[in-house]
């Protein structure tokens, strides 16, 4: 907790200067199928264009070229990732993004275990509207600080000018708590603890698909308490379900901790984080919890009643040796509906948000692409089936569809790539760029042996290749789920051994400064 | 399919002119918890304040008072019961809406059921940036004529007036097309099938909470075809799935049809509707499925490469008693990926929004409230304990939570209503005016007897009361499962007879006009 760490974390989100290509044709893999030439308009620095649209016909040179190797260059490898793996591709507006299927899909696996653990945890979903009046950004003072170089504004609407301009939302903290005054008046509305998923708008200058985006999708908890305890319980309580969730689903071993004071949340008291390295060392803030105190219940007036109660107590201490006593009246505080004293309430916020993804990809990717943990992964089994003769197709195929559906129907995510327009050579590699963690492949001869040949994505080449693995499904389908399993701690195992060798000890300034050169985070301590 | 109908659909949007208050203070139910004063800010319809604010103050004085019956005036107690069921309430901006946590249930309920349907029939969920460049909209020209009086424009972003003004997605056919054109090459890249569940944002004057919000949540599916046909069939698959929804899942007996030319959606060749008639036998759009041809792909450009292939065939034809034949040479399309003509893919979108929220709550509520169909229901059975002494209270609760237990086990959405703040008698009307459909009493005389006392939401007083049902798991939960079902069909049968007893067969003018004149909707022969 608490850690000294450097660099910044804004460091990350920078575009690198150097106006490369997105593209280099530096590299021959050849199992990238399309991709789309908007996306070089996404790295541009300069807002001269606001809107770009696609030059079309420079779409077919894009084609049939590979990516970057990660070790050669990470942002370029990142970025070819995510355009050839069919992740998010570049919307018309600059700095937008359009979040693909296959990317889209990791997004699902992350809201479907958030969404049961925030319903188990108490908390609702429910939605607020996304045009929040600016003059509710202005009541919270550090709020409008930290977001009003950031803001989208509605000023038109239906044809007319706007009397009072729109804020298209980039965080809700203003209009639920505008809800909340009017919701909360006794002590028993509360806990409100509530949850939304939805779009926000950040104005940013420097954008990266999934990292930082001008929209993006997330989820935002807040919540409302009627004491400072309660609320600060919740903020922590949140902050490990998105650890747990970061090492149990997707295998980044995140480091939680509090921000410094400066970095804290424009608007909370205390900010909790989660901070994962990526594979360039790299620090990416990867989930939010907010203890907002009473910043905002004080700026909207959100209250309950309270009244103090007299309370009477004994102690027992010593003098010389002697017990004594000593019977003491305080106070305590009780809530009431209507008479007494009223209290603002307690509050916290938190956040995840498709930023998530970037920090998928950034840490378990290799050269040979994506490499998704099996519990995120929508696709966590590929069947390549392998023929030359024409007369062997039809055996081939058959027993990849069966053994799609036995493990189909074990509830394993299989896809069978049984196109013929692709050589099972470029469908090795197209999948594994893909991030699918397990391939089975499986000819006529494994057809005749009752076996296939099994390849793990996180074990490149022979080492990772297991033969005659019998397609019974008896032995299949815990073989397979055994493996899955495997690979899902072996992902988190080598993500946390990668990150605490980056991790350095240091004790004064200057070996501070020699592990910032050397790319590697600092640990110290904590002087407030 | 294509019936006449009458009166048009637009009428039942708008709010009622006469400016009522909107929680009188006639009715005597105690029922309702909390009511916030901003809700009288929806129905204004004077657009003078864009941005209002609650007027706390007024808080305490609307608190304790009833629904208006739904006998009395329907529109008045629509909004009563969005209000008292704690369905939504008024957002802070002019004809916005917060959905409210037991509101937002009924919405997801409607999303779980239709994401797997989705899925089923071949889409993939997605996502793609709300902002659209101005020039888009104006690209396909009935679709610009359509929407350009509605649109919400972001003019200044990260505090600079942007060059080109941002429309907020109204519908995002157009930024679909223009990902469409990129992601389209060859014929293998059909069909595209995808599907977003999302925000969108029209600027309407008159509003209405579910019905007609100046932004509202959806789902819009888009996908892109070879053929017409294949676009024809899908526009009628989606319908059907929406139809199929309608009738199972939210007892609503739509009816499928299509949109005269006039209401035909702005930029499609053809809308499919379901149309649901409400209590107050106005017609509601519940859902659309739009056969767009080639509208937006020749706005956009979204073509595949095809050609002409000579094609020979024999027929079989007969010349004076003898067989002749005649050796034919057509020609018939093929894709292809490179030479050969560009055709322009044949497109469609579908979509169901919030609105269907509102359609359920005109469709089956009572005086009493609101009335769930127990597949939508987040709460299926409520328990209400009973007791007098003090002593009466363990043994009760005791026995009420284990039939929660018991339920909750066997996969029935239950609640357990425990709070001593209330009388049994007040929680009796306040889960009737949330429309759980079933409700469980439990005292200490049931307990002794190992048995509970069971109502229906749907069978108002004592003849939907049944007493004396085993507490045992084995009776119970197979008897609340049939009871469920029994509404279910129940709530469908009742919502079919009231449609159908108000549907009039017209032959001439005058007849049409009769029916309209007594509120009915009128049937008769189409003709183009």
């Amino acid at each position: 907790m608490g850690a000294l760490r450097l660099p910044s974390l804004t460091s990350i989100f920078a575009v690198s200067s150097a106006r490369r290509s997105l593209f280099p044709r530096r590299s021959k893999q050849l199992y990238v199928r399309k991709l789309t030439s908007s996306a070089k308009v996404f790295a541009k620095t300069t807002p001269a264009t606001e809107v770009a649209t696609a030059e079309s016909n420079q779409k077919s040179s894009v084609q049939e070229q590979g990516i970057t190797p990660r070790s050669q260059d990470f942002n370029a490898w990142y970025l070819d990732v995510i355009s050839a793996a069919e992740l998010a591709d570049y919307g018309p507006v600059r700095g937008t993004m359009v979040i693909r299927p296959y990317g889209y899909a990791i997004w699902e696996a992350i809201q479907d275990y958030l969404n049961i653990k925030f319903k188990e945890t108490g908390h609702s979903n429910m939605y607020f509207p996304q045009f929040i009046p600016y003059s509710f950004i202005e009541k919270e003072a550090s709020h409008v600080e930290g977001f009003s170089p950031e803001l989208a504004l509605v000023t038109v609407g239906g044809g007319k000018e706007l009397e009072e301009k729109l804020v298209v939302r980039p965080t809700s903290e203003t209009i639920v708590n505008h809800m909340f005054t009017q919701w909360i008046q006794s002590y028993r509305d509360l806990p409100l603890m509530i949850n939304q998923w939805a779009n926000v708008t950040r104005w940013e200058m420097r954008t990266k698909p999934f990292i930082r985006t001008l929209e993006f999708l997330w989820q935002e908890g807040h919540t409302a308490h009627a004491t400072p305890e309660e609320a600060e319980r919740e903020a922590m309580q949140m902050i490990d379900v998105y650890t747990k969730f970061s090492y149990e689903q997707a295998a980044i071993p995140v480091i939680p901790g509090r921000k410094s004071r400066v970095e804290t949340f424009a608007g909370a008291d205390k900010t909790y984080t989660i901070e994962a390295m990526m594979g360039d060392r790299k620090a990416l803030q990867a989930g939010t919890s907010h203890n907002l105190g009473q910043n905002f219940s004080r700026a909207f007036g959100t209250q309950v009643s309270f009244y103090f109660n007299p309370y009477f107590f004994r102690i027992r201490y010593l003098i010389k040796n002697q017990n004594y006593f000593l019977y003491i009246k305080t106070l305590s505080m009780q809530f009431a509906d209507e008479n007494g004293q009223r209290e603002h309430v307690w509050q916290t916020s938190w956040a995840v948000s498709t930023r998530f993804v970037g920090g998928i990809i950034m840490t378990h990717g290799d050269d040979a692409g994506l490499m998704l943990p099996p519990r995120l992964a929508s696709i966590q089994v590929v069947i390549v089936p392998i023929w030359k003769k024409a007369n062997e197709k039809d055996e081939v195929l058959d027993a990849a569809l069966s053994i799609k559906d036995v493990l189909h129907v074990a509830g394993i995510k299989v896809k069978l790539d049984d196109s013929d327009q692709k050589t099972p050579g470029w469908k090795f590699n197209f999948w594994e760029m893909k991030g699918v963690p397990i391939r089975i492949e499986i000819g006529p001869r494994d057809v005749s042996s009752r076996s296939v040949v099994i390849s793990r994505r996180d074990i490149p080449g022979k080492p990772g290749k297991v033969f005659g693995i019998s397609m019974e499904s008896s032995v299949l389908v815990p073989y397979i789920k055994e493996k899955l399993d495997e690979i899902q701690s072996s992902l988190l195992d080598k993500a946390t051994a990668f990150r605490d060798s980056n991790i350095v000890d240091v004790s004064s300034y200057d070996e501070l400064k020699e592990a910032i050169s050397q790319g590697k985070w600092a640990r110290g301590p904590w002087i407030g």
